[in-house]
């Protein structure tokens, strides 16, 4: 083990965790796009969006300029209860793998919800509390964010109505239980209380639903009922706010022992991990104060950044939302079931989609068996069973780390560790069977889906 | 909220981390009864017990002198990976309580096991690897001991077997795939791998298995195979050493604030947790230089010390293990099924036996719907899902600061949040679904398990 004056665990004091979150639209020359009406096309304006979402997040969602927002005094002491979070030296990690290099990680997964999802979950509650709803709707697909949008409204005491993906629900019972403890109504969608979902099913009888339909449920519910919002828990810039607080924890923690990374890897599903994570790092790059290599990591089989077009396109697949220019692989492009990772979405958060179009940040894909194997030898040498998820990060620092060993240079790499895997052992169970299988999806069939993208003039 | 100086978390740096383990024999008057042959009745010398168990561990099991045994290095680096636990302050809870008292929790369920049992778990490992052994055999029930030990035994690269009870490798299928991930084998209990599951699948054909039937297959199997010993997570002296670091982590990080505890309160089924987390106390409290309030928290439905019997009783249900001093209900007795909360063993560490009858600690015994309905309340105020076991210590701290509301008394109150309840789903499902009952043992059940116990002259 090596002798060093780094601790195994970086933690910050609570003096030292952030007050206030960073916007790096604010230091973008080039901004994302707007979100555009899908009727009109013109840039949705603040008034079109507050029957949908929260007054205070739709400031958020549209502010370009303000660098820092206050993060209010209630959010700051529910983060204290599971805040902050650890930076980790993975010293047994570089023993194994032999490697001059030092990699660190930022661990999110040391609370109930397992993942960085309640650091926007808990910020979109007490927005709604402040405007005196009495609830939030959402939808949520393998459970991450239903948990956390859950427990964040147990502490606000908000009613939460989660719309869960039918073959989730039924698949994932566990899930389904920690929301209903933490006071959640769980809804398999579709169901029989929308009218989309009463159409779908009438359409699609035996349907296991999907995200999308999932979503329109969620959005139905919460613009007819008074009192109710629509909350989002990835590729809205607001989400991508409130998750700079992983970025600056980590810049802080890194900046106490001196260190300068190298290398930022995250995985990139929506985007709110990896967009948290960078954020502090790409505004110095943006401001020409420093550079870093940073890389996004997708799964082979949804491949938004590597093998998508940078269109406007819609969020959903039920093609209800407004529509976001984006790396997208048409909202049509539905990943294959064998995909077991996670990170399925066929789009990307805009402002993460503008800044690798302009070259600030590269991309990458992974096979899913590649990301298994990286996740166990992960798991036995340091200790936590990864999320599938964060397990493409895990991938790919370790192919860095041994192409360090090959050349020798002693670079630091840092990744985001968003969460564990403790609800994913079906995944892990397959695995470990050796039934699992990589998919990658053809040409054509990114082709046939980015062909219905919305024409626009 | 509450403003102090007291943090949200108390962490120790890693230098204030503990260098020995407390061995609280050292300091007592009235040692514990030794370990007897359950044949001759006389008490077990070191070479009796080194074909079950480690050399170094036999030495730990019965050094009554030594008040600090040195933690090897290569222990202490594993430690780092997850330790120091958080010592929580209960800022949310006393709010929501209302109460003057301060509360505050060691919590030790942030690492992939999910609770404390990893401590001890890698001290076991540490000691058979430093012995030259393949590998180590175990039992596990609910799963939380054989993932900890699985955890430890792919970190140093031992062979780990564990019987799992057959209901629990059926209905727990994600704790065995944790352990197989870790690259342990998972057997289910009774076997046909071990003479004694032979003979007890011929005599109980559809058998679902008991604790004490994995016992005596993992035995069998350490036993008969040169290179291998067997491990056990709880009852013994050896485990409540290593389980000392929480206590020793617990008084540092009070003793950095000044804080001093009136009262502290551990739940117990074998005495692991309970024994870690009050050693220090206790020390104190022996050697006459501070006192405490000590309770231990046990389910009614098994209730060693506050309606067992002290005395020489099997610690397995097979009887085929050693005779311990100990509380106990009989080795035949077995909980109701109903019981969903864990601490179902019958007897109790000898060590604390033999505290509680010199009246160094008060038990009390609390019904599994109200620690359910603790366990809810903590999990909406705190944000962790507590594991079941934990939520006994939860139940009787909440009734102990509802006691100082009533009274005024500002007193400081410290719990053992042992672990997380991510594996306990099944018990939440059935706390929601309203299907939780309490079950009472009658007088009559426990003396005809306590007219069972072994005749010792």
């Amino acid at each position: 083990m090596s002798k060093t004056e780094i601790p195994y665990k970086i933690y910050l004091t609570e003096d030292e965790m952030p007050k206030a979150w960073y916007n790096l639209r604010a230091d973008m020359k080039n901004k994302p796009a707007p979100l555009m009406h899908p009727g009109t096309h013109q840039a949705l304006k603040a008034e079109e969006l507050t029957p949908i979402f929260c007054e205070e997040l739709v400031a958020q969602e549209l502010d370009e300029t303000t660098p820092f927002i206050e993060i209010p005094e209630e959010i700051r002491n529910f983060y204290k209860m599971y805040r902050p979070s650890p930076l980790v030296r993975a010293y047994c990690l570089e023993q194994k793998l032999g490697t001059p290099a030092k990699i660190y990680y930022k661990f999110e997964g040391n609370n109930t919800s397992g993942s960085h999802k309640l650091n926007s979950a808990i910020a979109q509650a007490y927005y709604a509390k402040k405007q005196g709803l009495k609830g939030v709707t959402t939808e949520t697909g393998a459970g991450q964010w239903g948990t956390a949008l859950s427990m964040a409204c147990a502490y606000f005491g908000l009613d939460c109505k989660v719309y869960m993906v039918k073959v989730s629900y039924e698949q994932k019972p566990f899930r389904r239980e920690v929301m209903r403890t933490y006071g959640a109504s769980v809804v398999p969608s579709p169901s029989e209380t929308t009218e989309v979902g009463k159409k779908i099913l009438a359409e699609h009888p035996g349907t296991t639903g999907s995200l999308g339909c999932a979503i329109s449920e969620a959005v139905e519910v919460a613009t007819k009922n008074p009192g109710y919002r629509y909350v989002l828990g990835s590729v809205l810039n607001q989400v991508l706010l409130h998750q700079s607080v992983i970025g600056l924890e980590t810049k802080t923690a890194l900046d106490k022992y001196g260190i300068k990374p190298d290398i930022i890897i995250g995985c990139a599903g929506g985007g709110s991990n990896l967009g948290g994570l960078i954020a502090p790092f790409m505004g110095e790059k943006l401001r020409g104060e420093a550079d870093y290599r940073i890389i996004a990591v997708e799964p082979a089989s949804c491949p938004s950044f590597t093998r998508g077009t940078f269109a406007y396109d819609f969020c959903d697949t039920g093609m209800i939302c407004p529509l976001a220019k984006m790396y997208t692989l048409g909202s049509s492009f539905i990943p294959s079931a064998n995909h077991a990772g996670g990170l399925r979405f066929h789009g990307m958060s805009t402002t993460l989609s503008q800044l690798y179009h302009d070259g600030f940040m590269e991309a990458t894909s992974v096979e899913q068996t590649s990301v298994f194997e990286a996740a166990e030898m992960f798991a036995r040498i340091e200790g936590i069973l990864p999320a599938p998820e964060s397990s493409h990060a895990i991938r790919v620092a370790i192919d860095e780390a041994l192409k360090c060993k090959e050349t020798g240079e002693e670079k630091t790499i840092v990744f985001g560790l968003t969460g564990t895997g403790y609800f994913d052992l079906v995944a892990y169970q397959k695995y470990n069977d050796g039934e699992m299988s990589d998919y990658i999806p053809s040409d054509e069939e990114i082709a046939a889906s980015v062909a219905k993208l919305p024409k626009i003039d």
